[in-house]
C-alpha cells in the first residue's frame, strides 16, 4: 500500500508512520516528493484492516490500497478467460448463448409452451421465477417450490437446463435441486450472507449487476462465491 | 388506476380495453380529451398484476396507478406522527435520540469503554457490529454471537438499550435475543427475505436507505416489515 | 392531467379543485373511486405551470400529467424513424454509422494519418476534441479553432465528414463554419443555454446522454433543439 | 505519481517505464513487492496528461496519482475555513446565513412582499431565478432582464443583498449589474465555460452540487472558478 503524507506533514509525524508500519510487518519505502513525501509499504496481501490504523495517523492525508479487494475474480491470477459449462452451455466462449422465458413461472401448461418456442426460437437455456423479489409485498411473490418443479417439468420436455433465481440462503438448497444455475438478482448483488451460500454448492451462479455497483463492488460481490469455493461465477 | 391511450388509437382498441377492463372487475370511466382519450378504472386496491394486463393491450400508451404501492407506511392510513419507544428512547417525537457507538464490537473491554463514553456525551443507545456487511470477503465480518453478547454485556453495564445489524434470516432469532433494535444496513434495504422475517417479530427495525434508492422503493421495502404485523420500523 | 384527491378529502375541497380548474381553462370529470376521488382536467396541452396551482391546493394528494413533456421528440408527433444524413452518411436507417477519431486533436499530421486508418477501417465519419471539457481546469482544454481547421483539413483529405463538441454557445458559430455536426457531451446535456442556440442552426446535433439522465430528461432536452426549428437531433 | 506494475511484468517492461518516466522528466523510485512492483514517479504536479503516456505501457496495471486534480480549492494550500462576505452576509464563520425567497420571480409586488417576509422571518438574503432552467423548453423560463430589475428593487426596498442563477456565459455580465452573488445550478455543475467566464468577474460564486457529481469533481469544478482568480466560491 502507498502511505502519502500531508503537504508540510513534520519529520516527526514521518518517523512515527515508518515505526508503526515497521510494528505492523510492513517494510517502508519513502519516497521524498517536491511537496510532499509518499511511503510506500510492502508486506503480505489483505492487509485492508491495518491500513486503519495508518490512515487515522497525524500527518496523514491518505491511503492508496496497491492490492485488489479482489483476488480469485482477477485476471491476475487467472489470466486466461473462463468458460462455464452450464449442462453443455457454455458461456464466456465463442458463441452468446441466449437464456430465455417468462419473468415469473405462473403455470406448467403455459412454462412448457414458452419453453418449447424458446427452444424453437434458438435460445439454449430456460429461465423464469419461482421466488420473485418484488417491490411490493402485495404484489404476487411466485410459486415457490411448485414452480421449481414447473420448470424441472418443463427441462425434462424441452432438455434446456434452467436458471432460476434465489434470493434467501435458507432456499438454496431447495433450488439447487430443482435448478441448473442459480440467478442472483441486481438487488441481492451485495446479499453477502446469500453469495457466501452459493459458494459452498457446486452450481453456477448467474450475479446481476446492482443498480450504482461500482465495477469494484461488482467484482468483490463475486469474490464472496469464488472464495468459499465456487469457482462458477457468470457476470451478467 | 388510468389508462392513457395513444394519440390515433382506434375506437375499436378503446372498446376492447374496456371490455377487459370490465372483465377484470374495474368500473371503467372515459374522458375524452382534445388530443387523446383516458380512462378511469375503478376498482379494489392492490391490482397491480391487472395494470399489466391492460398495458400490454393494443392502443395502450400506459397506466398511471393511483392507489399506492405502500399502504400501511403511509400517511394516508395513520396520518399522526409515529413514535416507536425501545425500551424508553423515543424516536419520532420532539426530541431527536443519539444512537452512538464503534463499527465493529471487537472486545468487550472496548465496548464497554466505548459505552460508557458516549453515554457520558449525551447518547441513548448504543450501536456496534456483531455482524459487519464488508464489500471483500477478505476483511473482518464480526465476532457474530461473542459480539452480540459483548452488546448485551454493555447494556448491562450502562443501561443503554443496543441496536445492531442482522444481515441473513436465518440469524433474526439469534440477533432477537441480544439486541433490543434489529439495524438493517443500505445494501439490505431490499432484502426482502430479511425484511419479512423482521416483520414476524415484536421488536423495532431500524431500516437504512440503500444506495439509489426512491422514495417509494424505500416505504415500500418499509411494508415488507409493516405488512408482517410489526409496526415499528424506524426509517434512518 | 389527472388530480388525485386525497383520502378522506372534504366534498369543499373537491368543489374548490374543480371550480378552480373550470377557471384555469380545464374540462373537469369527477371519477368517484373506492377510496379516493379523482379529476381528469381535459385542456390544452403544455399546462405544466397551471398544474402547480391544483397540486398545491387543499384536498389534493398528486398531480399526474398526461401530456408529455416532450412533443416533437415524441413518436406520437412523427411515429415513423428519423433518418438524419450528414453530409450522406445516414443515422436511423438499417446500417449503423461508425464514427472514430482520436480524443483530442493534437496536430494535423496525426489527426489525417487518423483519419486515413480509421476510413481503411470502415468508419465512415471523423470526431475529434477541439473544445475538451475536461474535469480539471489544469489539462489540456483542446486547441480551439486551431483545431478545427485541422479536422476540417482531414475532412478535405479523406472525404469523412466531421464531427466535434461545442461547449458554450458563443463558439456554436464558429463550430457551424467547420464542422458537418455538432456534438453535445454527457455534461451538456441540460445546458438549455447551448441547447437552445444549436436549435437555431441548420446542421445536425449528436446529443449524448448525461450521467443518470432520465429518458424523459432527455427527450426533453432534445426537445430545446427540435423547438427552435432544428429537427437534426441523433441520440448518442 | 505511483505506477503499479501488472503482477507477472518483465524485468524489460519495468526498465521501459523508467526509461520513459525518466526522459518525460520524472525521478523514478522502485518499490520491489511480494507480488509486483511499484514506481514512485517525483516530479513537478499538474502531470496528468503525461500519465496517460505511461498508463498506457505494455506491463503497467494502473496509475495512481497523487497531486490532487484541485489545488487552490484544497485545505491544503488554505488550511484555515473560508469566510466569503457577501454585502455583510458572512458564509463559512459560526452563523449560517438563511437565503430564501421565490422560485421564479414573476411580479415585482409579490417579490417585494416575499422579501419582506422572509426578512421578518430572518433571512438574511434574497434568492429568485430571472433565468429558470427548465427541464421543459415549454415551461416559462423567467423574466430574464426584467427579473433582475425586479431582485434589485426588492434589494432597494428591503437591504437585503441578491443572489440569483446564471445559466449562459453571454448573461454573465447583465446579471453581475444586478445580483450580489451568482447562482450555479446543479445541472451546470460542470458547464465550465459558465464557470470560467464567472471566476473572471470579482464577484462570489454560490455553486450547488450535481446530481451523482463526486466530491472530486465537486471541488475541480470550483477550481475553474477559483483559477480564474476568483476566490469567492460559495458551496452550497
Amino acid at each position: 500500500m502507498i502511505v502519502v503524507m500531508k503537504i508540510g506533514a513534520t519529520q516527526d509525524q514521518l518517523n512515527h508512520v515508518i515505526k508503526t508500519a515497521d510494528e505492523l510487518g510492513f517494510s517502508p519505502h519513502i519516497i521524498e516528493g517536491k511537496e510532499r513525501n509518499v511511503i510506500g509499504l510492502v508486506g503480505v496481501a489483505g492487509q485492508r484492516d491495518k491500513m486503519n490504523v495508518i490512515g487515522d495517523m497525524p500527518g496523514v492525508d491518505n491511503i492508496v490500497p496497491i492490492t485488489k479487494a479482489y483476488k480469485l475474480a482477477s485476471r491476475e491470477i487467472k489470466p486466461e478467460p473462463s468458460i462455464i459449462d452450464v449442462c453443455g452451455v457454455k458461456f464466456g466462449g465463442e458463441n452468446i448463448p441466449v437464456i430465455a422465458g417468462p419473468c415469473s413461472v405462473e403455470g406448467e401448461a403455459a412454462v412448457i409452451k414458452v419453453a418449447e418456442l424458446i427452444k424453437a426460437a434458438g435460445a439454449t437455456m430456460l429461465r423464469g421465477g419461482a421466488f420473485k423479489p418484488r417491490t411490493s409485498p402485495y404484489s404476487f411473490q411466485g410459486l415457490e417450490e411448485e414452480g421449481l418443479r414447473i420448470l424441472a417439468k418443463a427441462r425434462e420436455v424441452t432438455g434446456l437446463p434452467v436458471v432460476t433465481e434465489v434470493t434467501n440462503p435458507k432456499y438454496v438448497d431447495m433450488v439447487y435441486k430443482y435448478a441448473d444455475m442459480f440467478q442472483v438478482g441486481a438487488r441481492n448483488v451485495q446479499n453477502f450472507a446469500l453469495l457466501s451460500e452459493l459458494g459452498k454448492t457446486d452450481k453456477p451462479v448467474l450475479l446481476k449487476r446492482g443498480m450504482s455497483t461500482t465495477i469494484e463492488e461488482y467484482l468483490t460481490a463475486s469474490e464472496y462465491i469464488l472464495s468459499e469455493g465456487n469457482k462458477n461465477v457468470i457476470l451478467c
